[in-house]
């Protein structure tokens, strides 16, 4: 169960700011499927039209890093922040954008090594280089 | 400062299985230079080697996603781990496989991204919705 | 399911040392309903009462923050540390408390954009300002 | 050091887009200093002019949660995600905002208690009371 | 519900690269069941032998520390790591191992005070004293 | 540098609350040293008694996990939680109580396996198998 009541569409038709964000939603997307985290969202309005704004911008617009890419940094970011709904979500968004599963075994294996080197380098309390200065 | 001694080149010298895994290191990499990391794991020769070997074949052993998509992986889980050792030496393992700065700052803003959202969902407790199922 | 056994008024009342937490939270919190957290805690006596003792002073206790403030950055915490239970119980406590819809709308927010300028202060290891230091 | 360099007040003036928001820093604040955190995103123009977006629209725009009560949720998820630049500049800026020796005591109680009982609740796998159910 | 498939036992049988690990899992625990984690890493074969290689070495293998002291450990990362799978996994692999109801209190009462002190101590940014320094 | 003054002994000497606090710490350790931790907390004097006490109970007094094994479980959810100071004070704890080389080196070889597993179980989202119920 959520902390906040999920919107039927319906409830979103009634209410004119939630709407046009779902309907951005689903002309963008092509598709009329609209998930259960912007059915929360529609609870706070500020909060929906700002996230949806951001994602369009950062996740949809085109730009240097590939969608495949940007949603294998999201399975990782949403791995380590142990955020369940973003890890199902985000698998499923990976594998509409062609996510083959050798490569969602490698980015398993990525984020794996690199959570045993943090731990390791942080237990240790390892000093920077000098050769990785940017300056 | 870091929890244990860093090893100098001559002490690594001295000891045959930590020698080994540092020429190996080296050759592979095509460098010289070895940086904090192997040098405070060189305490302890199991995790040195097992960490090493690993390392060698999920981050330097060729597969499907390429040696800068796993860099770009990597940094982004050290940024949610808090790792600042494991922020600055993948940083500059990104650049050196040639990060520009445009795919820098779109990675920035994918981390930053998915960190609200994370946040968001995991506030809201929301349903994974049954359209994301594997089965 | 939880990891150990959740106690029924029944074995609370036939064990005199929890049965005086629980009659304590019943008579602070002017309420007969105990939550699971407490029935969970029963297994560890000594946990139980130091937690229960804790919880009192620094929650129910008058201070100079506002027993809503303090529910707020309960959820805060409880939201980054992916504490599920405790996004749900301190959300239905700050609700209890008079948290308006607007008010959870504003503390997202806020949850939402220090998650990002956090991963991205990190993942860009920016020093401290000099001008923020207290000495 | 950082992973990237800090814009100079010269090199931000060189550059029309990035003094833009700088000059919008400064008006919003009513103070001429800028800190490294901007001066870091300066190098990622959309991250910067996205971030400060956001910042000014959620912790500056007038709502129901008072300047300092923000300040303090600030304070509480840059703590638990462990950023090191972010506690420093919120705790200055909660300072700032009036924040008393006694409500940083409190605060620091506050966060430390959830942070115990996050754990106890995670390590105990509670489930949730249906009690706390919105629907 | 996973993101992968959780393999049958005669799926595993069909695949002699999956079946030779299962194999040596049930004969090194001296057990026919084995659990979800494995079902579901067969998807990756990599990652299963990996895995399983390090879960010999150095959980299973004899070691100066001894096998419940390891699941105790493991017990502290995976709660602080909010991994529910894992906190329960390893909550019955510590109680299989002899772990009483003290000791699990034990436990969660360093858990829980380990929490607490790390956000104080973050929040203050506590400076490192020179007495603990290695070299 | 802390968000707090560090206080000196002449400062803990003027505070009789402070100052009983900071004897008590000298007569239990058996030992003049105290460390920033306790110099930081000194400005909350609730919070510093509050959390002495809890040191006291949980990690000094006799119970059924021995005080090296305390530490160990300490340095691993300091590790996770990416506390700097902890790492570092816990640490040197666990040397002053015993802990080896090889110990240290076989503890941070299961907090690096157990980061590991944590990842892939969450990335998985595996379900709990019925088999690690309690009830």
């Amino acid at each position: 169960m959520a902390t906040v009541k999920l919107w039927t569409d319906a409830e979103v038709a009634a209410d004119l700011r939630v709407a046009t964000v779902f309907a951005d939603i689903r002309t963008t997307r092509k598709s009329d499927f609209v998930n259960n985290f912007w059915r929360a969202l529609a609870n706070q309005p500020e909060v929906l039209e700002r996230t949806w704004s951001s994602v369009k911008a950062i996740m949809i617009a085109p730009g240097e890093l590939d969608p495949l890419t940007k949603e294998l940094i999201y399975i990782a970011v949403s791995t380590i922040n142990s955020c369940s709904y973003c890890v199902h979500s985000h698998t499923a968004a990976a594998r509409a954008k062609g996510m083959t599963d050798q490569q969602h075994s490698e980015l398993l294996a990525v984020i794996g090594m690199a959570s045993t080197t943090n731990a390791l380098a942080t237990a240790l309390q390892i000093p920077v280089d000098p050769e990785f200065s940017v300056g």
